[in-house]
């Protein structure tokens, strides 16, 4: 019966509701639990260690509900917490920095390829090191963008003064000549179109989330969880801060109504 | 020979070091610790609810320390948990909010005062209710301005966006004729240039961290608690996330070196 156990997810906040699209979408019979921080976001600024602590607070908390393979959807916490929560948690962890870094190396054809994200997750150098361990002849250029996320959070993704900012992060990429971006971060595919209008044309944009939800597929299928029953799936969303704002905030990144979310306090 | 105890202050990060500047000058006699929760910052975009259960804690942890006085230096907790705190701490505690609503009621001509800050302040109505209360007359605007504290953080203070947004931003300000601007947020006086520029000539500034220092020194005489023995002080700073980083950051805020800062794990 443990194939009917849910698959647990956790992001910082909301962001990863990018990726429990793609594997709702992608992985129709699963049920799913998320867990969003939102009492504790962002960790794109914060110390790895820090992130450390508050991923394996949250995975233990997520194992403990019974879920059969962890998500780790936040780019920050893939970045440098994996390796961790590998060794700590007794089931299979997945985090998003492989699917999307293996996808830009078979994408690219000019061997340049651009990585954008938080600036914990470019100083932890995981896509770097992923990248450069599959081809080491491939150049990379990175940008840490700590100010995506914010104006994405103010819902600024069609102003001007956000494509003023994100021309300026992006200058390094053009000067670079990359033909492939990865946007490594859960908040900036709400900003594709922007990239895709101000990078020069026939640069392929790496959208993290359909490619993890393909590795998680894949390894559902190997370890033998796939559920195959048909039943009415579950959705279940915790959050370490105020559970209706998380709502909210849920419909402007699903374009879709999310079910109940609780609140979860962790560290008390 | 509680009069050599020292004051404890705290903020979501490093914003409240102008208050602890502010501080040192007014009271060069006084011992100060400093609490940074840069694990958890910001608190501007969170619930009242998750801002009081931290404001506790770390209150409790000063507490603990031997402190003489508490003082709120964030402008979000101090909107949101000073009542609270002063319920369940036993020493004296201090916000930010009603020394910048008195100043900016003593200095208005026209009746018209703004107050900028970030979201959770500006909806708990704190300095509103404060100045409503002093004089009901008054006309007040209020602008929540999330994108201003990740702009300060990036170090864009002298950036061509920085200023189209914080242009965006005061555009109710100039529409409704105010006359006085309160800086509700720790990190704004960084931007004080900018604001003086944009806004039209011969608007005040309440900057908070004079008004505050000043009303921490008439409570500590009221309370007989001034320190009146020449000593050598001592500085003692505690964050949530790693030290090293903040005590950079803190050289941005401050313009000067910093002593010792230690790292501190609150909920485990």
């Amino acid at each position: 019966m443990k194939t009917i156990k849910p698959i647990g997810m956790f992001d910082s906040g909301v962001g990863g509701l990018t990726l429990f699209k793609g594997i709702k979408t992608l992985l129709p019979n699963e049920n799913l639990i998320y867990f969003g921080d939102t009492a504790r976001l962002p960790y794109g600024t914060k110390s790895p260690k820090v992130i450390k602590n508050f991923s394996l607070q949250i995975a233990r908390f997520l194992e403990n509900l019974g879920i059969k393979v962890l998500v780790v959807a936040c780019h920050t916490a893939s970045s440098t917490a994996l390796g961790d929560l590998k060794k700590k948690i007794k089931i299979p962890v997945i985090g998003v920095i492989e699917p999307a870094a293996q996808k830009a190396v078979a994408m690219t054809k000019n061997n340049k390829i651009g990585v954008i994200g938080t600036k914990t997750t470019i100083e932890s150098a995981s896509y770097q090191s992923f990248i450069k361990k599959t081809n080491p002849k491939i150049m990379i250029t990175t940008v840490a963008a700590p100010l995506l996320v914010p104006l994405v959070e103010e819902g600024w993704v069609d102003k001007n003064v956000t494509r003023t900012i994100l021309k300026e992060y992006i200058l390094p990429f053009k000067k670079a000549k990359i033909d492939t971006l990865i946007l490594g971060c859960t908040h900036y595919p709400l900003l594709k179109r922007l990239f895709q209008e101000e990078l020069e044309p026939g640069v392929t944009l790496i959208d993290t989330s359909f490619e993890t939800a393909f590795h998680l597929k894949q390894l559902l299928n190997e370890n033998s969880l796939r559920n195959t029953t048909i039943m009415h799936r579950h959705y279940k969303f915790y959050v370490s801060d105020d559970p209706d704002k998380f709502a909210l905030s849920a419909r402007f990144f699903l374009r879709e109504k999310i079910g109940t979310v609780k609140h979860i306090v962790l560290d008390e």
